[in-house]
């Protein structure tokens, strides 16, 4: 919980003696006042200018109640009265402001803390794809359990069902999905490419065609920051283009220039929201002067964070990581680089050696209800013979669920009987191995360790799986 | 756990003084030595005949390694010596006998407390379904949260897929599935009638091909005795036929007389396994006289338990409900008396009030994934749009994690999205109800308030689902 007086200068709640008793009172009434899932999501306190009086409010979930009371400052403790229920919905919370602050570096890879009013997320960070309002087989409880800060929201798929204005009258997809933590939306551009139908592109936006039930939609930068404000998204992406590749340079120079009048549309349509962060997104293909010319297109505007857009999409490994070997160069260094849609493993090792601090993909999940499971030793599929009578866990060293109350035989048996708890263990246990590696990376950059790391990382998984029986 | 002198004479462990911290000491020996999944699943003390020299075996899963020690008695407390590692497979556990004592009557009725090796089942008692080795769509430890103290498992699934050898090679049903409670195994026989192919039904038993591969099986009371052994059932079950109703007279007869031969069969296969036990099941259809016959065999014969058998196979509530206001009655008091395949809440409540102390069924999890929902008001289907836009949990009162986390508004959004966490919450909270509804009725039964209770579940569930906003 965080004070805030004026628009920069925060203060921590504990500072004020006794506020915090009061707070629990507070909440005290409120629990009894309003029954689950109308809990409260957020205490916001704010300490006005003339410093002696203290505003807090208390907003619930889904039915947007708001119990609003002002304060006196007496000495070292404010004295509350005047307390009053608030049916409005426009109260804007006060927030911990977005922040980044890197805490170690080793060669070109880095390690920090992004600070959000939702918590804090450790970099290099992989976050998991929740892209229907869940991260499939998985309950979010145990998906912070795996490690996991932060997740990322599909804005094409949320817009269509339930709808991001569904969601904002539910309380936002915080509470909708039951994730108290931060949560990045992408814009829905990438997506309408990939599975929308009959699309449109023009420079004011895009129109398609829903792939569930092929309603007429329309996304423009505009429209993207509205849907990820409706859905409270802690950190908004830019609306951008992003071509297939290979294309030629020129379609590629085209389409990163509609990117860079898209970003500043849409840093204008964002506007200015405390405690939420706008990234911007670098495209230019596999060029050095398209990336340089878009990362200085999107400096000039400015931004909270910068993605490296438009790769892993059909490049192979050794192209996107040439290109990773100058393009987060290119982006302010004191912001936080998010590389989308990335990967597999040794993708991720080699995005973090180049500088980047976060990552999102499906693989871990997606691979949890195809069987394909991942582990120090690499991939393994578990539905091969030869695990149908392995009473040995999927790797021996791992704490995740599966691996603590499993073998390969149940696991190879679940996955054959098309069990549900296969997707539920496999997905647990990936996703457990991705953060375990992002925790690896974290500690070795720390301790300026990084190269050893990658050295035993790419060692292990030579070795390939264990033997059979 | 549970000393034993002999296959009759028994004494708990903390009647030995100082032996709990030796065994603390020795698991933490064991718990160094075996990773997991390979931990401890018994511990086993056994005091021989002279009551001086205590032997002790800790029984790990799937490797098979047992850590044996033996202590002389010194006044009050048992020093250990001579410990040793074991890869011998043929070690019998000795075990808690398996008993049921009545703690309380209602009229008709009765709750008490089954005792097992595995720990107790408080009766009432309803068993969730693990068909294939697992609850679908839920991981044990949630089950075990619902308040579950003892699962099903189905012999014909299982003997199939991944087969009954393979589950005792890997160490038995409850490591293989991550359940170390009590699980009852059906016969075989049911699910041979309902789901398998090309069957022939001779005095010998029955044969029949996979529905999964076509393959050709046969079970009799032997072999269905044998694969209960085999995957380690606490509550082994009778093979038995059961003729589907309505049926004649002389058809109903004829069968119950060659179920009552497999009984005796089935007596004679079990044999004598200290902490496992046998029940007998009961048939006859709705005839009264073919029943009192049927459970004079089975008494005769001498059993565990008690099934009430060949009910719920489409006779409709009040003809069964007229056959348990005498077939109970006709079976030993003071043995449990177990209703297979049973049912629907009211059913369950009915069934309670005319003496049955167990049931199970698959409907709360089947439900759970077809998006049917039990609460006290009744049945409600979340895919009714009635709920796209709704804040409120599914039960305010209810305390399982699909309503203490989500609104039916995302629960619809799930299940229409076909996301498999609507599958997990609503199963989730399907099981939680039915456990509160044994819990319920156990209270009021010990309390001698079941008819009041009664008449509260039954006014709740006329109210309805809540009225939509």
């Amino acid at each position: 919980m965080m004070a805030q007086s004026g628009a920069t200068q925060h203060q921590d709640v504990t500072d004020f003696g006794h506020i915090n008793l009061v707070v629990v009172w507070v909440l005290g009434i409120l629990r009894f006042a309003c029954r689950p899932p109308n809990g409260i999501c957020l205490v916001v306190m704010k300490l006005l200018k003339d410093a002696t009086t203290m505003c807090f409010s208390l907003v619930c979930r889904n039915n947007q109640k708001i119990l609003q009371g002002m304060g006196q400052r007496q000495g070292d403790r404010f004295s509350f009265a005047g307390l009053a229920f608030s049916v409005s919905h426009g109260m804007t919370a006060v927030m911990t402001p977005f922040s980044f602050s890197l805490t170690g570096t080793d060669g070109k890879a880095r390690t920090g803390t992004i600070r959000t009013s939702r918590g804090d997320i450790r970099t290099p960070a992989f976050m998991p794809v929740g892209t229907a309002a869940t991260v499939k087989a998985m309950l979010p409880g145990s998906v912070r359990e795996t490690g996991a800060d932060i997740l990322l929201g599909n804005t094409y798929h949320l817009m269509l069902r339930p709808t991001a204005e569904r969601i904002d009258r539910l309380g936002g997809l915080h509470a909708f999905m039951n994730w108290d933590r931060p949560i990045l939306t992408d814009s829905g551009g990438f997506q309408v490419m990939s599975l929308a139908g009959l699309r449109k592109l023009t420079e004011r936006g895009v129109t398609f065609k829903s792939h569930i039930d092929g309603s007429k939609h329309e996304l423009t930068p505009e429209r993207s920051m509205e849907i990820q404000r409706l859905l409270g998204s802690d950190i908004v992406m830019c609306f951008d283009e992003c071509p297939a590749l290979p294309a030629d340079k020129a379609r590629i120079a085209q389409s990163m220039e509609l990117s860079m009048r898209w970003a500043a549309r849409s840093r204008d349509a964002f506007g200015d929201r405390p405690g939420h962060a706008l990234f911007g997104i670098q495209q230019g293909g596999l060029e050095q002067d398209l990336r340089a010319q878009s990362a200085a297109a999107l400096t000039e505007i400015g931004f909270d964070g910068y993605a490296v857009g438009g790769l892993a999409v059909g490049e192979g490994q050794a192209s996107m990581f040439d290109c990773l070997d100058y393009a987060p160069d290119q982006l302010p260094i004191d912001k936080p680089r998010y590389l989308m849609g990335v990967g597999k493993p040794d993708d991720i090792v080699g995005a973090v050696a180049r500088g980047i601090d976060m990552m999102d993909c499906v693989l871990p999940s997606r691979s949890g209800r195809t069987g394909q499971v991942f582990t120090r030793r690499g991939v393994l599929n578990i539905k091969n013979a030869r695990h149908m009578d392995d009473p040995r866990p999927l790797d021996e060293d791992c704490t995740c669920p599966a691996c603590r109350g499993y073998s390969r035989a149940y696991l190879h048996h679940a996955f054959r009987s098309h069990e549900i708890i296969s997707s539920m263990l496999l997905t647990w246990h990936n996703l457990h191995y991705y953060q375990d590696l992002m925790s690896g990376m974290r500690d070795a950059i720390e301790a300026g360790t990084f190269d050893a790391w990658q050295a035993v990382f790419h060692a292990q998984r030579e070795m390939g799986d264990i033997d059979p029986l």
